[in-house]
């Protein structure tokens, strides 16, 4: 082993390729109500799992597996987990805010040609995983990530994802036949989308608004602001 | 409010831009020993916090927050904690690997220019939050989106990222001064780099292997392969 091998040259990118990179982050958009029914086909849907599978993970553990539904018996078990659950969330909002809760769109289990649960298997790596042994949850955390590259690559292949998360964990559990070692990290609807908001829906529908970036920023300590 | 406002024409990405965000994607490493000593501006740093907080959010909460380190005595207090968390970490492998985890170098600290903490707040969105009614650890995976774009963005601009997980997040709470619903996601080394691994670290120093993706990828239910 030498002492550095297999570096090699890194540069920034050009601008045009920044520029791309960028243009994927703030233009994508969580999907519900905008997927086509366009096929996506084995060869493209590869490519989104394998940007998801260059994601960092903890002490190289790779601890996700993609399950690829196509099955409609599958995604209606999924819509009828969701509906239960989301009638109990919006039992929790207060009763001003129920209206607009029921007016919007929260999945899109039933149009979209695909949906992809993204696990996380505690078990990978074996007992003891470096850079997790204080944080237990790094593998959790890896496998979010692999789900934020695979929802950028799409959006560049021009495929809409939609992250649902109003479902109970175990009813996923369940249908999926996952063991108990495993858990359920994202369950995501896949779809080419012909037009998404140009801004997030939960915005443009009047249910949050963006915080300014300038509030979020503190200097070398909670709180303290820039000079 | 008409029944779909905002919609704009969302079409692929051109094979060019496609291919710079899979290369981002792609050629993103963590990076512990290649930091150059080039200062990051503030407008530079501004693009990837910005890249960050473009980051999906259950129920757009953003319940991110970003402490950029420059401070010397902060980042050494971290590097403190990192290594007395190293010494128990060590401890932890069967003692055949204890010579290889010891000649691995997992930080940066005291090199890379700045340091970003990225913290979750629990409360952020207020006490009921949509899509967090069923799984609360949503807010925690929509800070580690956050994480993952700042890292793509990095990779773009030749910036590398390290995120640091070895210390009790105890540690960090005490030396940034988080409050109690404020939790650490992330400790991130940024600099500069001019060479990257063209592989994993991890994997290019024996550590661990890249598994093969098809074994990860099951079709319709756990341990299930498509036809």
């Amino acid at each position: 082993m030498t002492a550095e091998p297999l570096l090699t040259a890194a540069a920034p990118f050009s601008s045009a390729e920044r520029a791309a990179v960028y243009r994927a982050i703030e233009s994508r958009r969580d999907v519900r109500g905008q997927f086509t029914a366009r096929p996506i086909d084995d060869a493209t849907l590869l490519r989104l799992l394998s940007a998801a599978h260059h994601a960092p993970s903890v002490g190289l553990s790779q601890p996700w597996n993609f399950i690829v539904i196509r099955s409609d018996a599958v995604k209606q078990a999924a819509h009828a987990a969701f509906s239960r659950a989301n009638d109990e969330a919006r039992a929790m909002f207060p009763a001003e805010r129920r209206a607009l809760y029921s007016a919007l769109k929260l999945e899109g289990l039933l149009t979209a040609p695909v949906s992809l649960c993204i696990t996380c298997d505690h078990s990978r790596g074996g007992p003891v995983v470096l850079g997790r042994t204080h944080q237990p949850q790094m593998d959790e955390y890896s496998t979010v990530c692999a789900v934020q590259n695979l929802m950028l690559a799409a959006r560049a292949e021009g495929i809409g994802t939609g992250w649902v998360s109003i479902f109970h964990p175990a009813d996923v559990q369940t249908l999926l036949g996952l063991p108990a070692h495993v858990s359920v990290v994202a369950w995501l609807c896949l779809g080419y989308v012909d037009a998404l908001y140009d801004q997030p829906e939960l915005q443009a529908k009047g249910w949050a608004e963006r915080l300014p970036l300038a509030d979020l920023i503190f200097a070398d300590h909670w709180g303290q602001r820039a000079d």
